[in-house]
């Protein structure tokens, strides 16, 4: 992936994932009728990259739009949300839909994301190509968040990590992993891991999600996620990382203990919802070692991180909880 | 059915249902270990009756157990809980089990209980004899409870109810319909019914679950369900019906407006949850017009009530919400 | 009134006030579909009483009917609730009506109660005859409770108590005074007595609201009013009595300490809300010196309770809190 | 109004409102004991202005300052709050006031404002000379706040708008509008419009409350007011616009889905109270086709936005709920 | 103790302990004054019996009064309540006294109770001869509640149980121990035992706390103590015990999984606050082998259960958590 | 001290505190693992200054390092925590370490904090050259924070100001104090000062606990100390004063009633938790008569601030509550 954005660590940085210089990438008014563009999702497509955008409107209401760039840092989203067909069924039902995640699979691009019915569930939908969308069965019973297909079928079916939630500003959560034959019934539901404790790790005792579409690694799936804790003053989320394994990714085998990234420039202090850093997509290169972290800032705008693949795999091993 | 427990209705009573006149049938301390036996579930089972019973013993551990009956209403149940073999999954975790229902569909009785896995959900599982117990997938990722079986393919596929809920005293909840061609994979969820609003229906207008296996009558599934009010002193639990067309069984034809029963005995209204009456299986004989419905009082006792099959449809068209 | 019910009290009685020994008076039953029938009103009508009852029924839809009685004790309620005409407004919306009180002034019978409007309100309706009634303008916005009249104007308006509440299960409350020089308009609105300190009276530190008509005592306004305490098991509410200004209702004169009457017989501590004791309704006559109280027990049945009219009183000054 | 506050739109601004390029324009220490100015209100008075002040104290007392100015932006506010003689009632108990509104009706100016009696309801009061101040009977019951009257009389009656509430930090509210011939007595209370549902128009779906006085357009009233969303880190104002039915003002023509202005400066997003953009004030020009718009910032100072009449109006038709 | 009260378990009973057949044994109006008479503590005395009382008063006033019995069953309790002077401090502020023990060590008897100091604490007092009562110092900070001392001195200090509470209906609650050299002031804090998880023992899971003063068996330190789950309708307290290493009471050898006695008779499932069966008071002889606990059903009564000690020790050896 | 850390007022300053210019003088990263450090504990140290700091790491860890400085301003922080050694007992232990306070008494600098053991108590430790520390026992059980002890003993004991709390976000807390005659045992706890009156002073009507080390004045202890009010979007902590009787310090002379400074600045006002002033430590000059504030910052950087002693205590009595 020649074209994939970059930026090299600064000279006085310590950390293993560092933010883009020109951060954020994307702006809250990005089309004219955005209140906020965040917690969205890219791949690579054709020559360059397509994605799909969480855009709430000024009435506040969640609605998800296509869009797409020739370097994964300037983007062109459509300025009207997704219409959706119907896929395998005709009950595509949908009061809202956000945070999205994408992947390609076989032979089309996948789509997942929170989506409206009696509450939050997990939506499916595809495309083949970013102008025609298809509204599959929900995956589950409401209510549930954070729906992340695995890039590739494992022991011959689809797998999907999620977090089951509740009604509202969900105060728990923890990942579980789900099995279907055919992207339409699910089932084999397994407990992937949980928030932790107070005392091992705050930033993620409150409740946890995962993030961008996993990564193969030679360390098994590389699985970002966002953690959460409760302050006085509301939920504070950070990102953070595990490896799960390759066949059975109900195995975690490591789980770092610190956060990646937490809330510390403006952009991700201050928005509308304060203290949010909420990753939803990644770019990488094996042979460049290369990672590239999409992630929603103060649910307000889109923001960028990079790292080394290595070093991410690495620190997640010498780190964990 | 020639045997059925059957007692005809007091002379003085006007209500669509009855008490059985010994009520309860079965005491809280029905075996050795039992602090409360309630919210239970019985079968017809060669020339008399099985059943599955939730027996919380002393330390309040929630557990199944196997139990046998000639007559539907003295009942010898097992001193041990029902231990579950490897049915259609290795995972068979259950951290606790409590509120069966039990069906004979085809070739065998299947056992739906609400199953402790990271918080309660739906388990199945099956038996041909009630000695021997096969655990299979849960149905849905938690949280859930109240899943019920229709006691026939639907459309060539399993139909399930179940009332998403959260990891609490849940104050919310509605009935669910979903659809499987194989007891493991589980989609095409869809919204049945939902709590009715507080000035059409108090008593159901906090959470409403399904009770016993539907029955299929000449105007569709008729489901008896309970109901929840949040009185200013707790949940209070009341029994209804509904009547869901038999195809599309997320249908409601007609749904009772007021309750069939509710808390009005002493038995129901003391004990370890005051003012609960909670049914979970029912027997009947078409052709006699006999209904008899088993349901948990007070979270302490089990006990009975009698109606005429065909009243109770009448009931539930005349009286609709 | 030669013929208000009544008891001597019994020989080892030392409390100030005593139950009916066939309490209780009114059946949950006592109407063909009521689920309860409790927190009722009556007053002297013609050679005998009328009344306005709250009977819920087995949908626990809450509404008022009105009954008819020769000695106070048996009561012929109708069968259908009170259909209301418009009185001073064509805007009668209501969804549901409960607790209501009724009071004689000037030409007719005044009727307040708990009105569903956008949630609850005080209601206000008018009959002279207990056979054709009009509903009027809510006194208030919502929300609010135990909406009660003076039986005469004072400083030549209309006064009523009411408890300001929220859209639930309300946990404070308070009783306050308001006028009118019309029965549409109102104003003037006064703090009278505040739920008291958990050291000083716990039995009302939760919350307080007025129950029957005030009585005129040559001590000024005989109150009597429901007190709340919240339990760890829910709330109980208990009945006490309290003293106004003749001329000045807000100010309070006396006010029990202790509570007069409290759930202790299983009709008040067993039913569909346990442990209330609630006060709607008291009949009087100052010459025999007789007190009747009606109060609704449970939430459930309707009970009686005697007492001396002065020594009531005397009671109230003696144990001023 | 020649010297009404007034900046043509930036150019590059495709919103309907524009904040004023040097805002905030009162600090929050623009007097010596002010820990806070904002949620305040002005009319045009003399050759200038006149307002009335929320400034918070370094204790967070609440009052309310009167305060003047030529030009609408720089102001020179009172160091002592206003003192109240007693108006068309003796009873001025005021244990606080804040979010004051005032308007010039027939002969007088017409202040409202959240005051302290037994908790929040509203306060009213007048001034001739903004130097004498009568305070008059609350117009309701507690709890209530966002007290807002008409600027005319409206089929011969005094018109408020107001929004029930609890005694803290309420989460819910709708508004309401109530009349008065006097006013004094209040009645005639008819609900307006109710916070949106979360799907519809989530920037208000928790509650809304009026800010300035209605504006009388040819379209109805033109009711400006904020809408607030209950976000996992707490409550976010922003603002939107209504009309009404010149004659009914509880009919709702038109009510804007999208909000009109959202916290997005740092000003607005940062501060006592984060992401708080409530409106309380306006001043027009209907032949110049000007609207400027005061609204307290982050509950911590107080800031100004400009918009075309004829576009707000247009956009609230073009853009309805 | 030739005279303690007793009574030989009945035929058809397996439990280990068991009710006293006249219970309650005190009623609700056992003083002029008393709403409820509970959770009340008991000690040899003379050649009978002495008791601390907690009588809540009709105003609901929480207060302690003395007793005296010939045979521990029939009590005379005094009208009026303890009055305490000065013992090693002058500060003796008590807003309510409430759940008393008492215990005799060295040369007098000890009482605790929980003692409203700006909230609940640990008061402790002594007497001589239960007519002259004095206050000490309180043991902790608020808030604490079930302060229970130890018999005799544990490796020269006194040594008191008790669980650190909030201010209000506390939902958790673990046992501490704690120390004193002079009954003055208190540290070496430690842990004794936790609430139990759910699935493990569910009656025990949302918080305990000590009753009886300890016994000293041959299997160490002899504690009974309350359990509680929160059930949909509220609190529900049992009864279990534990056994403690003598020289080290923060060891716990054993702790029954089951309860030995839950609410299952009228008196302890009907009052002021149902279901709840609370442990304060213990006698025993070892050498005829005799137990009998005193404990408050329902907040209301005070019942009296009998056991064999040897029995109770070998059952919580036997069924440990 | 010669060296103690100043800053005269700045000209168009009006407050009786300012500011240090170069605030924040710590910045969240200024140790390799720390994701923050806040409210943090200073001392005179040899020819310099000695500190205790709260650095939260990357897993939001809590834990204290000693750091060491010769200006007070510009600190070398360990970057490994403080290691504890056994001092008065064994049980040592700690679940988590936050909020030092340090002070000198007699032979050696003494240390509490806030400890985890099973909850936040009060940790106690000593060290003679801030390079071995030693751990002695709790001072009270759990549940309590914010520990203060004063600089020399009270009539010959060891005084500590403390808040008890709760095991959350406890959204109530007072300020105690307690003796002891060895820094083991606590006991003759008295209420020093509650959280204020909402219209009183609002910014201190949540909770307060005691900040740094009491100073002793000629007007008795000069006890600075934070207040926090629970706004709509989460609580606000602001810092206030108070004088205490030099020999009875639970008698509060003056309690200042505006605060002396609260949120304004960016990194008081964004961070980790929005809007927190904390104070923890203060050095001060008698003869300078200077006064030194060490605050936390958002919970995320440590800020100073500066004011003249005497003028504090002058605005303590003029601005008393």
């Amino acid at each position: 992936m020649s074209n994939m954005p970059w930026q090299d660590k600064p000279e006085n940085c310590n950390d293993v994932m560092w933010r883009y210089s020109e951060n954020p990438i994307i702006d809250r008014y990005a089309i004219p009728t955005s209140n906020s563009v965040f917690n969205s999702a890219v791949v690579p497509f054709k020559d360059g990259f397509a994605g799909v955008f969480r855009c709430d409107n000024k009435a506040v209401q969640m609605n998800i739009f296509a869009g797409f760039s020739k370097d994964g840092i300037n983007w062109d989203i459509e300025h009207e949300p997704i219409q959706m067909k119907a896929g395998n069924t005709d009950m595509i039902q949908s009061d809202y839909k956000y945070d999205p995640r994408v992947v390609f699979i076989e032979d089309r691009y996948w789509i997942t994301w929170c989506n409206g019915y009696h509450g939050p569930t997990i939506g499916i939908g595809y495309t083949f190509d970013f102008k025609e969308f298809f509204q599959c069965e929900n995956a589950f019973l409401p209510f549930n968040r954070n729906g992340v297909l695995f890039p590739k079928k494992i022991n011959g079916k689809y797998a999907m990590l999620s977090r089951p939630s509740d009604n509202g500003h969900t105060p728990f959560g923890d990942i579980y992993v789900s099995f279907s034959p055919d992207m339409k019934y699910w089932g084999e539901h397994r407990c992937v891991m949980k928030a932790s404790n107070f005392a091992d790790s705050a930033w993620q005792c409150t409740k946890i999600g995962a993030g961008p579409i996993p990564i193969l690694t030679n360390e098994g799936w590389l699985m970002i996620y966002h953690g959460v804790i409760n302050t006085c003053n509301g939920f504070r989320y950070a990102m953070g990382s595990a490896l799960l394994e390759e066949n059975e990714p109900d195995k975690v085998k490591y789980r770092t203990q610190p956060y990646l990234l937490g809330p510390a420039e403006l952009y991700e202090q201050v928005g509308d919802v304060p203290n949010v850093v909420f990753p939803c997509a990644a770019l990488h290169d094996t042979e460049e070692d290369k990672l590239a972290v999409y992630y929603g800032a103060a649910d307000t705008v889109v923001a960028l991180a990079f790292g080394k693949l290595s070093e991410v795999v690495e620190f997640t091993k010498n780190n964990s909880l």
